[in-house]
């Protein structure tokens, strides 16, 4: 069915996915398996149940079922803020004079205010199915944080986040927004936990880091009856359940005919990344395609374009299984002046294996640069962009302003996964002329990969 | 065409409205004009051409036309928001365990974040079509400010707002966002104005006010070559351009065979509510139905449930026409408690004369009980809502409980006019316990009734 394209393509409720893509069953070389960092053998189902929730213990694991059953509770769920909007940009064209198409998969249309409210609902979901009293987390820019607390005020389960306490201090309103659903927040690194107590001891003035934040959250779970640590990237099931993102927008773009060249997203964990390009990933694993894939990081906390690919830590106190990815190393921390979210130190292992095959390419991109685009972006398009998104918005424009030159009429397609509206003090410091970049010298990278530990496998 | 009712019923663009519908065609009696308040006589054309812009005075003065053409260009932009999901609140519904059906028009899904959009975009259009470099504009809250400025920017004009002064202290991102889209901002009372002198001078502790802010706005557009004036509620061409709200509302409810018992609107100027109800008090006025429909109040800035219907002053400075309508008069103030917007001392002269008529009721409500609905309606529908719009959100869950106790299985209809994203002050408060109501005395209204001119018409 080809018809003419409007601004935005929203698909009816019955075309929201009955099941989510496990991009990994697809892959013939898969990702390295998580390893208990004691024995440095892969995690069995019975360790990693003790962290986390048994049915995503199950998906976390599962890497040869392509496709699995969306529970009914939670596609419900997904109604109240899905189908989300699929929207050719075309003020934004042009504004920028392309003769490329530019289409964006916008996220931010519901209070969480990101994507991370469709792996959010489902983590609450398995964890109520389980009958537990309720989970645990971290959160740094607070989407996550936000996304959880809604899914548990859904179903009524305890919410307790552990908030980087840099963005507890600078984010107050995202704090009040996880109040709002009933979440309980405490700023991290605290010292309501044994390795909260530990850093702060050793570190006295740190702000906090989200692997230090992880750390806490899994401890506060393990030792609380009735509690399960979720976290909202990085992982296998996180990347399964945003598939929906994807799913949903290749089935708009196939119900319209078009087909991009391009697909372009921010990727801090990954979860944004390998959600949106499942679909069109299995095509170009099976050789049916040869889409041009574009991870967009910031400079200032480069996994991919400058971390290593190698078995990491994935928290600041070592508690996690161990995960081959991309990574800073697990002390690494990105410098202050870095606004907004992306600062984990490593990649999700699928997308870390994906870009290791030469599948997907990576950019890395200055904040400055980035708000330049926010700014242009919001403007033209109305929709007021989070930093996070605005990564991919930078490399959608830089993509679309080469097609100008070089007179390409190439189809490019972004994941626009939230708004920016908790995110002001940053783009005050823009319009002040206060936002400054920081690229890390080699030197400062070596201090992170010097915590990487050394083993032979 | 009668089908199964989906959580959001999304028209597609096609379905956008082509005319604005001009409620005050339709009344036999209509509103008293707006007079001259030096001659006491009809403002004409001209005297009004020289605060607002040509097209939108024709727009003011016509109330014959009863539909009016949307102009292709601001129809363009309309498609980047628009059609708004009218929602089936499914999920309300059962946590209140109510047999009434509840549906609300969700007007928060633009970055600025209300039902403001849909006037601004116009009046910025007509601004630029007479050439005008810019516009000037009083923001209390912030919603119509964030508007004009998104409005502007598309169409490459100067956008001068004065902002409440305590709006500004307190609400600096959405300052932040108005800079982002280019707008100047300016707290009110300042000295860039002779009145805003003037009041500063007479009191100097003033936190502002909505009628001194449109007395320097207005002052600064008659000064400036090539700007005028605009407002963002309580004028015809307003509601006029609201009625969107209204059209979309009632197509998707005739295409899936759903008629509303109830319909409810927040109402401070009156911009959501005339623009909710006007296709539906069309039927009204011409005896084909009785909806009951329902205008609500904050119990701070009871202009409808505790004002006069006389001619007033719209403004402090008493620059504006004079307007019949609703008001506690011109120097009424709302309490320092009084958190959000809905603060405007009168109401729109349509709405005011249909109350007038008998033909629409209203309710006072208390902002902690309007909290307590924001929050409870947060919890189970997703979307976080403005403290303006949760007052229709207290009288809709009131009317559900109301059902819920005779069994009667009504269809209720609500404008949720906006997100509460940058109202985080507010919820702290009420998280805090901090909230208090406050309900003007008698002795209170009675000094802004003081102020009232004594003229007899």
């Amino acid at each position: 069915m080809k018809n003419q394209i409007p601004y935005k393509i929203y698909l009816n409720e019955t075309e929201l996915p009955k099941k989510w893509l496990n991009l990994r069953a697809f892959m013939n070389k898969k990702p390295a398996p998580l390893l208990n960092p004691a024995t440095l053998k892969p995690m069995t189902k019975e360790e990693l149940s003790s962290v986390f929730c048994t049915e995503l213990v199950n998906q976390e694991l599962d890497e040869t079922t392509p496709y699995i059953e969306i529970p009914k509770e939670i596609r419900e769920f997904y109604k109240m803020y899905r189908p989300a909007p699929l929207v050719r940009a075309y003020c934004l064209e042009k504004a920028l004079g392309t003769p490329a198409k530019i289409y964006y998969k916008f996220e931010g249309n519901n209070t969480s205010g990101s994507h991370k409210l469709n792996s959010a609902i489902a983590q609450a979901y398995y964890a109520k199915k389980q009958g537990l009293k309720g989970v645990t987390t971290e959160t740094g820019a607070g989407q996550w944080g936000t996304a959880l607390s809604m899914a548990c005020s859904y179903f009524g389960l305890d919410c307790k986040v552990f908030m980087v306490k840099c963005s507890y201090e600078q984010k107050p309103f995202r704090r009040e927004v996880m109040r709002t659903y009933g979440a309980f927040v405490t700023p991290s690194p605290s010292n309501t936990t044994n390795v909260g107590r530990k850093i702060l001891e050793e570190f006295p003035e740190t702000t906090g880091s989200l692997g230090c934040a992880i750390s806490e959250a899994v401890e506060a779970a393990v030792t609380s009856d009735g509690y399960r640590y979720v976290l909202g990237s990085v992982l296998n099931q996180v990347l399964l359940h945003q598939s929906v993102i994807g799913i949903e927008t290749k089935t708009a773009m196939d119900k319209y005919g078009i087909k991009p060249d391009t697909i372009i997203g921010c990727a801090g964990g990954g979860s944004n990344l390998g959600g949106l390009i499942a679909p069109f990933m299995v095509e170009k694993l099976q050789g049916k395609e040869n889409y041009q894939i574009i991870a967009v990081e910031p400079a200032s906390c480069p996994s991919l374009t400058r971390g290593k690919y190698v078995y990491d830590f994935c928290d600041t106190g070592k508690v996690c299984p161990m995960t081959k990815m991309y990574t800073l190393g697990s002390g690494f921390i990105p410098s202050a002046n870095h606004a907004g979210g992306l600062r984990y130190h490593g990649m999700a292992s699928t997308l870390s294996e994906l870009y290791d095959q030469g599948l997907m390419e990576a950019r890395a991109v200055e904040q400055t640069e980035v708000f330049k685009a926010a700014e242009q972006f919001a403007r033209v398009e109305g929709i007021l962009p989070a930093p996070e998104s605005s990564h991919a918005i930078r490399v959608a424009i830089d993509e679309a302003l080469k097609c100008k030159k070089t007179g390409e009429e190439k189809t490019i397609l972004f994941g626009l996964t939230g708004t920016g509206y908790f995110d002001m003090v940053a783009y005050q410091k823009f319009h002040d002329g206060e936002m400054s970049d920081y690229i890390p010298t080699d030197e400062d990278l070596q201090k992170g990969f010097d915590g990487i530990p050394k083993i032979n496998l």
